[in-house]
């Protein structure tokens, strides 16, 4: 049921499968007057694009994105933003032989049942690629974050075994990880080619913080900013884990250890991620996402097929050994999308309030 | 704004701060004809109600329910069911101290510049208080579940550094902490004593299952079963990190390793944690939780007051060393809610559905 | 499925029967600030209140409010607030031998049909006794709108076949029609006793105005005001119509006469009803309801009871004879919840826009 | 704020102005397996289609209608339908007049103050032009209703002072104004060729009905069936009035006149227009709506421009003198929207109920 919308006031509705025509969305309740061309989406859509390294799937996509309404002479006008990206590089002969077959770890099985039969053309809507439109959503909430001092940023915290130790933002857009620590990059080159060799794949873990956010975003006690957070975060395709903060850590930590001490020059630390009782407090608001290992491998496994029977499954079309290395684009648009959406509620319901107390440094 | 409601079909509406009159709910959208008692609420509350032992705050509430509409002659009627719990143990003096103080890891600073001002007594909204009625709201959508065969529970599967091997069900409702290994309760009870004695507090982890959970649920992009139980659970205070199955696990997997594999017996293993694509596959739903440890401490902290003056804060009230001891039933709650949501929500499109593949076991 | 609720930013949602223990509502999204004491919502609760005059329902309640949460030191929180009206006057005995019976015109039936069964006392949650929670909610509004200069009135423009010809607001608080003709309110009295007498009902016409709104407020192009204003008027039990400005009357004017013309001075004329592309103009809004007559009736009818068998149905509880009469105050909550959630909305995304063009007079 | 969508579980979110590129449509929870080609929703498109008859504005559309998503081997799949009509006949020219003017009783007045600045090609989203994919995705309502037994239609029922004696639904496709009546045809032929001579314009009245409907739909007490019908209704472009059953006529009723008695073969009347307490009787749903003469008119009349200044407005560009005339598909389309999402919210939480009393014929 009318799952497709993410937000409340700043509401983005997507459709779209992996091999239809086109993907596409509308974004709704956008403030007017603020400059948006094709190119400020294109940017975002480039670093999520396929086909950029050898460690990505090969399905070519321009992932070209039109503009259809809510733009005049280069400005929002308030009024909804449709969107549409067509689809290039379908090769929906690919799939043919999966039409009776399940893959364990993908969404085959669940969408048989739940709808009674399912697009098995390149997974159809549960295909990665519904994440494009996701993008080029984000990047309006970019545009419009930009404008309030707001910046979101992602990178690669962890790719299968390998951590990183080292960071510099400068890094992350200069390898086809968005790893930020660059003594690593040649051996993440080196794992992913293994892997491909091998035919199989391996999970990562993706962060994405946002700095300038003002204290106050954040509506509990459901709609919390991080629980909003752990939705939009948990709903890209293969994320098994959230946290926000120290996350897991908190589970052996002291209070004396977590809480963050506040002094007059600020706060003495980030143990919360920058949300307490699900507000923001003018800290980086950083939270973690765990990607599992994707489920097309070339790597025989036990399954069944429609009719319930044992078959074995390996995968030949084009895939990505690790979905972790296009993800940090997905989970800042998300992550966007959150904080705007947040913005425009505090501001409805609290426009009004004025506060003697005087706000610390992030 | 408007962020007090949970589910889109099924509703739960609260209100109510841990020293105002009263704390209350409104449940929409419930079935009508399921048998209806306030003894089924108060199970629920009563384990998680505070002064059940020495490790819980000594705020002495009987957390009485009453049904004010949407049941008669026992049964519910399909109207909204409305909710109250009166407030008998405030002392509000307890507080009054701390009017203009702003405690380290609290929501005090938070609410004070998102409102404007806040009631100062107990946390007023941001307390914990609030899950009080989420439990009741839980215990009626876990009345309907049954119904259909679906059960949920949960357990502590870490207190601090103190991680469970051992696991009964049977145990968990036999000790304070819901911990499912009578091996550990012994240590656990020394650690609280000794965590008390010191003034602090500490972390803890808790896990959520659902059995017999039709394949299913979950409604993809962004209502996707795992990301509406990510949202449910991170809402629920104190909590900084969400995982669904192996969760982080995940990262360090290989494909080969996290796939389940599906044969016509059944699945052989659930690394996903039941959800594959959003979608529930009908094995157990897992989740597991961190939450943070309690900020109101014994042991002085540097923070600031109203004004922005630094100050040192000792915190006196009652309060609970270690949130996750209660946490249990609000989890279980939260996704009894989601399930029940998402039960409605699937049928409500898919009612008609036809599918001849066979089901395979959980 | 969750039908209960209304608005999107502030948002109502009631629970409660008409023999039910009591009748309650939660506020979601009110701003914070706001002062407000039970003195404030029952003014308007007064007004609409049963046995006021021989003309209305002797059903006898104090319908005294009580504020459970949300409001701390006088002013709200900005947290939800939680309502409460106790039922005092149930009786519920005289409704028992209606258990099997449908009577014509109520909700009898279809109650039955939807729901499987139901609550049979005085029309349980079909009773018009439910807005007796829409009114407080809506006086909680009109404090918020008289903040921002926004005044919401309404008056009784026809009762049955009686129309008013002269127009005083000063009058419409001084009878018990709410009507603001006074040379009308005699022929009023005697038509009521007579129909009283007759044991019949009659229909009326009520209409609503709000002065002092600003120009901007609607989201086209389903949430334009004057759609949402249809649904929330069209959602007052027995109203069978809404116009907004000329309404109906629009049929067979001409485009010279309808428009509303334009001067530097201000607007030439009003048939619009202050409402143009779903927007406010700035002009006072105007609509008008018709409700029909009440069904519960001492003249008996034609029915079937709930084995499908012929019977004869005669009322003999406690009723309105016309239910405009008490509509007044109720019709003007809805306007208030309309005009306060769309000038949250309006703000959260129109907060920054700036306008050159002079701003007309209403 | 993101009024674009309509509906809960049958959503219908629209985006698109007069002269963008394209107007575009996603329809999300629609049940899968429905039978569906783009030439079942252009049918009715072509129904509302301009430049069908010399009484419409004479811009050249075809309005082909594009599926790009959601259907899979002719079925929908219930994964989100994505719709696309291309603008062909723009001319942006024929506008460039207007651009600091403002018409009376259309939106560019609130546009500009609401949003700042406003998109002057032929009224943007403003624009009836939108009402297109109200019309495509009511289409796809129209397809689910059809199979559960329901059908929609609409008439003219009065054009400006020429009201319809004679009914007979086989001559409603027969003349270009939907009118049911034969022998008010050429009576309305001339009186249009008489008002497009003048420069004038007039208002029109629709009816829409339902037969079919169960017993049960509507959800109260805020989405009550009549409640979201006038919502859904009065959203539609220059509706002014919305009336259920008898409508404002129950003003005058008396209860006895009014109510609809009940028997063992059927209702003996249908005064409510098959809806009671907001919920479906299983009759006919009846409504009416008044639509207010265009405003574009090529008589001149008082106006102001950006600056505040008085001008005199003549409209020179294509327009419909009756905008009633094409409103007939648009209001069986918002009927079947509400319908269809009603439907599926029924079911959704009573799905569960048996209910032993007999249904009553419509």
């Amino acid at each position: 049921m009318s799952g497709n919308t993410y937000g409340k006031l700043f509401t983005v509705t997507t459709f779209g499968e992996s091999h239809g025509p086109a993907l596409g969305c509308i974004i709704d309740g956008c403030p007017p007057g603020i400059e948006l061309t094709e190119a400020d989406l294109q940017r975002d859509l480039d670093r999520r694009k396929p086909g950029t390294s050898r460690h990505t799937t090969q399905r070519r996509e321009a992932d070209e994105v039109k503009i259809l309404s809510g733009v005049f002479e280069g400005k929002t006008t308030g009024t909804p933003i449709g969107l549409m990206i067509e689809n290039t590089d379908q090769r929906s002969k690919d799939y043919s032989n999966i039409e009776e077959t399940f893959r364990p770890a993908h969404a085959d099985y669940v969408y048989t049942h739940k709808y009674g039969f399912r697009d098995y053309r390149g997974g159809g809507r549960s295909s990665a690629r519904e994440t494009a439109m996701r993008v080029a959503a984000g990047a309006v909430a970019k545009k419009f974050l930009a404008q309030k001092g707001v910046t979101v940023r992602g990178y690669l915290s962890q790719l299968g075994p390998i951590k990183i130790d080292a960071f510099d933002w400068d890094q992350v857009e200069q390898n086809p990880f968005f790893c930020p620590d660059v003594t690593k990059v040649a051996e993440m080159e080196a794992y992913m080619d293994a892997l491909r060799k091998e035919g199989n794949s391996v999970g990562a873990k993706i962060s994405v913080s946002a700095s300038g956010v003002p204290v106050g975003l954040g509506e509990p006690i459901f709609d919390r900013l991080d629980a909003e957070l752990a939705h939009a975060l948990m709903s890209i395709n293969a994320v098994k884990g959230v946290e926000i903060g120290d996350g897991f850590a908190c589970v052996e930590q002291k209070g004396t250890e977590h809480r963050d001490e506040m002094t007059p020059q600020g706060f003495l630390s980030n143990h919360a991620g920058g949300i307490l009782g699900g507000i923001s407090t003018g800290q980086d608001i950083t939270a973690h996402i765990a990607l599992k290992p994707t489920s097309s491998l070339r790597l025989p496994g036990q399954s069944i097929n429609s009719r319930g029977e044992s078959i074995e499954v390996v995968t030949k079309g084009r895939h990505d050994p690790c979905v972790g290395i296009r993800a940090t684009p997905i989970a800042e648009a998300m992550m966007a999308i959150v904080l705007m959406d947040h913005l425009l509620r505090h501001r409805a319901q609290n426009a009004d309030v004025v506060c003697d107390t005087p706000v610390l440094k992030g």
